[in-house]
């Protein structure tokens, strides 16, 4: 056995065993240090950069490690293995877009507004905003020697008086504490409640005097990001809002991959950990740190998340998911509680998970789906989410289709070199200039903040422009010369963003052929399946009246170069709208108001499911696409270069 | 600071810390060291003996420690206060009543007869045996790429159809491990199910070929004594049978006192740790043990408890049982599951409680009323259950009416110096010889077993021998000179039943007038709690039918001895029945029938509680009661000297 090191560049270590031979991504793992590894281990990725300090490793060489690197010790930790004792350190850039966890700043009018917007609209199609959850006041006459009725039964009497309901349950958490509250508020109390027509249910109780807010935590589980918002039950205000990376990203990129993980000895739980103990449970503490909130108070949650990632956040195998016939354990469940999981929130606390339909098409989609409302509308409407998965809906009040593709993490800033989340840092538009071939960047955050990297509206950007402009080609190859475009030694081209000392990075910010590649891959496969689904349906793409791109890509998409670049189909610009994470919105929604939950179960129970792979003519359409903007550029009329 | 060592006769030892002057008792407490403290250390009982090995104490001689003891170290805890670095040791003897667990040999068709007889006497009265769980098979097609309905969705239709229930509740812990099973079992499945009229619920799941028993666990949680037994929930039949002492009881001997101990910090925690974690838990592994049994397939428990016990049982507030105006937290509770209280069963196992009728008639009260049938007879009976608080029902199928009285730990072995519950090593009967003087003991166990001390229907024969043939008067004292008969030198008296040679014990056994003194009061609690109740119903005691005598006394009662020192009321024998531990074949009833379940709480709700020390005359009957057999002879006229 050798010692390894990890050091981080806090100055914290993590030390553990390993067998010569053994792989350094492996031993990582097992020692519960995350180190990014979208590619889960292959080497294609290039993203699990460590620096070995001191000791012996063997490691094969690779395109993603300059010689200059090599030579300060840089190696891929999923291409080495050990070889003797060894200290390497775990750089924090290894994650940077991954995990920084970023409460939101609700004194910004955007982050509120989406909400707002979400609320307007649910209520414009004629769903009521009120839920089952509310909180009474009970005074009850204090027990004597002559009226010596039990604490339960007076409190249970009193409620039915109250609620002129018959049925209370009243759960051991609450029994447990009632003598003591009782008595500490001379039998006066407010009571957390849920009244359905058929019972009501005490979630709590407290002294009469307590201020009492309703907390609802709305999670969207994206399989690179998790977001998260903390609301007021009552009325629907957004106390707190964070999100941060999946802590099982480093167990994978995409969903297969963290199946396959789950699927080793301890897996299930380890995945599980890393989404609950390690994502939102800090997102939890976060929220209620940054409001002053009880997390105790939080009595409900919503999950929006896909078919895999609710899986794995209950633990239930999602091995059957990923293989013929590809059969989750559920589509809907109404039987998750707080505690079951670990959640730390109030532990009676009913989760509610939104609808899946299929084994590729979750929950985030239905109550993206729902908040789109294009199930409320005559016209034809398509909705795009654009996350590791692409999904798509089409259709109207009368029908909904739906399909899944594999994007990859691209449009996260995933797979490539220097991407990163749309957060403070991210460069989230560009332009260049036609002749001098220099940019002008839109940074996220304050004024004066330093480019970190690009996020996935940015990424468009600076395709949309490299191509315009001529200086790559419609496979995304370099065809002019500058000071900004390099080659590397294997022939590697690559465009400079930022230069190092300009950056807040220990480098250039680029983008290389690798990344113009794995996002054309990606482009290619939302707008492959946007022909396949539409051709399917007899659809063309000018009978679409309005499409809605949801996803954490950045309100800064600009919808003309996703248009240039053959992402989405040619049509006039202002049928486009750009609707947010509407996982999230639609999650916040669900647990606003019962109506809009139901509703999302309907249009979930309505939506239909086209499995793109039994579609023969998809892999040809999505080859097709594999170019800017397409192979047949008369799909794409009104794309033309500078 | 000092060092205080607790030294075990098992070599064991416990470390702990203490300030000059803290008492012994309170340092073994918070350290967790068990010492026996029926009195919770006001001095009286002298059970809290160690010895003092090396080190200092500061100790109060009392009478329980005599000169010869105190030279060799003994002192008791409660009276001791550290003085510097101490080492002490804590012997086994001083638990000797309390804690030795026992499994049933079920062999033993005693063991077995008394539930036998209990589901006869259900039947008899026209109650159906059944309850509501039970196993049902499913078989399921697979699913194929023309038939994707998740599993969960599969399941439950494959329920519906097998039970005609619509409502199928699949829980968290069954969705778990749902894909596994289902694909295990080629979709070939048994399940546990609790099945309603409303709804199905599902307990577990597993492979068809699996043979699956539905266990059942009922518990009879006394003050002093804790009994279980584990049955198959189909067929009735009792697969294992333990008891051990309640290990609340080194936190004081009766309800009072640790409801007292309770409401120190912590105190409900420690309270609630030591009945569940001390006593039920080790109780199920050693029965589970005893027949191979997973724990995890007991899906269903009843509690028989008094009021006290069953809200510590809960970590429920008692601390408003013993305060005016007397009021528990709940009679009735359905809302109690297993992994609420980490009772090591099935997680979702629901946990039954015997409804209480006030604070001082419990569960284990309604449960023993309900199977000694008394109210389903039209004569009038007398139900008198002998535990550490002695309870009395009154009645018949017209009316029914209940009190309780605190006798104390006696008829338990409490109290008393070499008395012990009724297992191996206790004397349960004794004649003795007018003229010798000389005992003749019957002693539970094998064979050959050496007598350890007397359980309570020992007690009763040697305080009635003792009383017949003048060797104590009417209050006790000793009255004859012998052998046996010693007096210290307080002039205390005492008769020897074994001298330490013939003993498994480090001294004789012996009774003193301390203890005939408890004995006394303990008696004369229950009759004149007869006597009082049946006044206020204007009834005498000729007018009673028939009494049943129930609690852990053991089988061996003498109802002439209990009769002849004043006890129960001179009428004649043949009246008497012993029906045992009705509390404990009530849980049984309970869990093995559902109408069972209902009778108890429609017994319950019929029963009037009868306050004794709201009647003026019960002080009176409770001092004319302390003697042997009354002060007033003329209502004992059977009873006569030899």
């Amino acid at each position: 056995m050798y010692k390894v090191i990890f050091q981080f560049e806090n100055n914290d270590s993590v030390e553990s065993y390993a067998n010569e031979g053994e792989n350094l991504l492996e031993v990582a793992r097992k020692s519960n240090v995350a180190i990014d590894a979208p590619c889960s281990g292959n080497g294609s990725c290039g993203k699990c950069r460590i620096r070995l300090i001191s000791g012996d490793l063997n490691s094969k060489r690779t395109r993603h490690i300059t010689d200059e690197e090599y030579a300060m010790g840089w190696r891929l930790s999923c291409c080495s293995t050990v070889a003797g004792d060894v200290t390497v350190e775990v750089p924090d850039i290894a994650s940077a877009y991954r995990s920084r966890m970023k409460v939101a700043d609700l004194s910004s009018s955007d982050e509120v507004k989406i909400f707002e917007e979400a609320k307007a609209q649910v209520e414009e199609a004629g769903i009521v905003l009120k839920n089952s959850m509310s909180v009474v006041e009970l005074e009850m006459n204090e027990p004597t020697l002559d009226d010596t009725m039990p604490d339960n039964e007076r409190f249970v009497r009193a409620m039915e008086k109250t609620t002129g309901i018959e049925k209370v349950r009243v759960p051991y958490s609450v029994l447990r504490k009632l003598a003591r509250v009782l008595r500490s508020s001379a039998f006066h109390v407010k009571c957390v409640i849920r009244k359905t027509a058929r019972d009501v249910f005490v979630y709590d109780v407290m002294p009469a005097k307590e201020e009492v807010v309703i907390g609802g935590l709305a999670v969207d589980i994206g399989t690179t990001t998790v977001s998260a918002i903390l609301l007021n039950m009552t009325t629907g205000e957004i106390l707190a809002k964070a999100s941060s990376g999946n802590g099982q990203i480093r167990y994978g990129a995409d969903v297969i991959n963290r199946i396959i993980e789950s699927q080793k000895p301890g897996g299930g739980k380890k995945l599980q950990k890393a989404v609950i103990e390690e994502t939102i449970n800090p997102l939890i503490w976060q929220m209620c740190q940054s409001c002053n909130f009880d997390r105790d108070r939080i009595y409900r949650m919503s999950v929006a998340s896909n078919t895999t990632m609710n899986h794995l956040l209950m633990g239930v195998d999602a091995d059957p998911i990923r293989k013929e016939p590809y059969i989750p354990t559920f589509f809907k469940t109404n039987a998750l509680f707080a505690s079951d999981i670990g959640i730390d929130i109030h532990p009676d606390a009913h989760i509610i998970v939104a609808p899946n339909i299929g084994s590729y098409v979750g929950g985030d989609i239905t109550a993206g789906a729902f908040i789109s409302m294009i199930w409320n509308k005559p016209t034809m409407s398509l909705f795009i989410d654009l996350g590791t998965n692409g999904e798509l809906v089409f259709g109207n009040s009368d029908f909904l289709m739906s399909c899944a593709c594999s994007a990859g993490p691209a449009f996260e800033g995933g797979d490539i070199s220097c991407g990163m989340r749309a957060t403070d840092g991210a460069i989230e538009a560009c332009t260049i200039d036609r002749d001098t071939m220099e940019p002008n960047l839109t940074i996220i955050g304050k004024e004066g903040t330093k480019p970190i990297g690009m996020c996935g509206s940015g990424l468009i950007d600076v395709i949309s422009e490299l191509f315009i402009n001529g200086i790559i080609n419609a496979k995304g190859k370099f065809i002019r010369e500058g000071e900004r475009i390099k080659h590397d030694k294997y022939g590697m081209g690559s465009y400079v963003l930022v230069f190092e000392k300009d950056a807040d990075s220990v480098k250039d910010i680029e983008i290389t052929e690798v990344d113009i590649d794995n996002f054309i891959r990606a482009k290619g496969a939302i707008f492959s399946a946007i022909r396949t689904m539409l051709n399917s349906l007899d659809f063309t793409v000018d009978m679409i009246d309005d499409v809605y791109v949801a996803g954490g890509i950045g309100s800064g998409i600009n919808m003309r170069n996703a248009v240039n670049i053959g992402m989405f189909p040619d049509i006039p610009i202002e049928k486009f709208h750009y609707i947010g994470n509407s996982s999230l919105t639609g999650a916040y929604t669900m647990l606003l108001s019962t109506q809009a939950e139901r509703k999302t179960y309907e249009v979930a129970q309505n939506m239909t499911y086209l499995e793109l792979s039994t579609v023969p003519t998809y892999m040809d359409e999505f080859v097709a696409s594999c170019f800017l903007p397409h192979t047949d550029s008369s799909i794409f009329p009104t794309v033309k270069l500078k």
